[in-house]
């Protein structure tokens, strides 16, 4: 639903990831067009669901037609920022962030991974994927040097709050927040919660309702 | 919104570990009764969405007292389930299976870690926090003798899809889905997958849009 101040509202954000994933995979087959019915089948959303969430953005539906599979694909990766790229820092080399770093999918997207930093001097200096774990210290010279405009915090929970601060300070526009803490979007700059205590309980309640 | 069925909407289900997690924190603050007005300040979600939510499952807000913290906090945690511990296992012990292992938020909340898997022989017999990495090979062995019920899967995603068949053959009810591929739920089986790509898609949207 479009919100009075003509944004897109964020539940509808959530599940264009989920059109996107299944456009391009309907592109790879060839597909050229789909109607609001068929992508209910495939996405799992209602059918009515995908027309309101499509209207949102000036959809591309034709009656007795549906949607053009390419244009719908493209409008979507408009929307969701995916033409530009941005180069991105790890904060904190334990063994998530050695997960993001080692995780080829996310360099596909649109992340330039460009360094990964630690403060415990038994692992600065180790090598990670491509990257050499770099010291903390260093960070400031780094982001404004490599204009860095996003970093991961793959950090203990305790230091991610500070942590996010002076990464703002040093002119950081997006945060990936892995730590489990609920870091809050300002000043322009984006915030995404990586909650999985969160989607843990959502297991939990589907296991809950299976019983 | 209540379904058709009588079930709650999973849109409605996503915010409930919010909700959880603030109550949690009043509590924590002895706050005894709160608003729908003061918690749209603390969430972030409007008021009328807050009420709507907490309809969908009898809320228990009172005209001109508010919503009573502590029962609200008892009610969502029966909801979420959270009064029922599952024995799990972790397959995967790379860098991610790992990161899992080693991360002691997860205890407190419904799971208890029994074991990890790899198939990797330099990875078997590995110490991970107090667990040692096991062969893959006695999965089935040790999910019936030991009533696991939750498997975390941290595997690549060419394995993941065929290794959630075997792992539901062997009785496993509930399935955290790390790897990069979308399970589906099927036979009273659970399935949440963990979508860091998509996680990723919000990220860029939001600096798309403060730019």
């Amino acid at each position: 639903m479009k919100k009075d101040d003509g944004s897109i509202s964020m539940n509808v954000v959530r599940r264009l990831p989920k059109y996107h994933r299944f456009l391009r995979e309907l592109k790879a087959s060839s597909v050229v067009k789909i109607s609001s019915k068929e992508l209910s089948e495939i996405t799992g959303f209602t059918a009515s669901q995908i027309r309101q969430d499509l209207n949102t953005f000036g959809g591309f539906g034709k009656q007795g037609y549906g949607y053009d599979v390419n244009k719908l694909y493209k409008q979507i990766s408009k929307i969701l920022g995916l033409n530009v790229r941005h180069k991105s820092i790890i904060v904190g080399a334990g063994h998530l962030g050695q997960a993001i770093a080692n995780y080829s999918g996310f360099r596909e997207y649109f992340l330039d991974m460009k360094g990964i930093f630690d403060i415990d001097h038994d692992v600065i200096g180790r090598k990670v994927n491509d990257m050499t774990v770099m010291d903390e210290n260093y960070i400031k010279a780094f982001i404004e040097e490599n204009s860095i405009t996003v970093a991961i915090i793959c950090t203990p929970r305790s230091v991610a709050a500070d942590l996010a601060e002076k990464l703002i300070d040093y002119g950081i526009k997006g945060i990936w927040n892995f730590a489990p803490v609920n870091l809050e979007e300002r000043d322009g700059v984006s915030i995404e919660n990586v909650s999985l205590a969160e989607s843990l309980y959502v297991l939990s309640f589907l296991m809950n309702k299976n019983e």
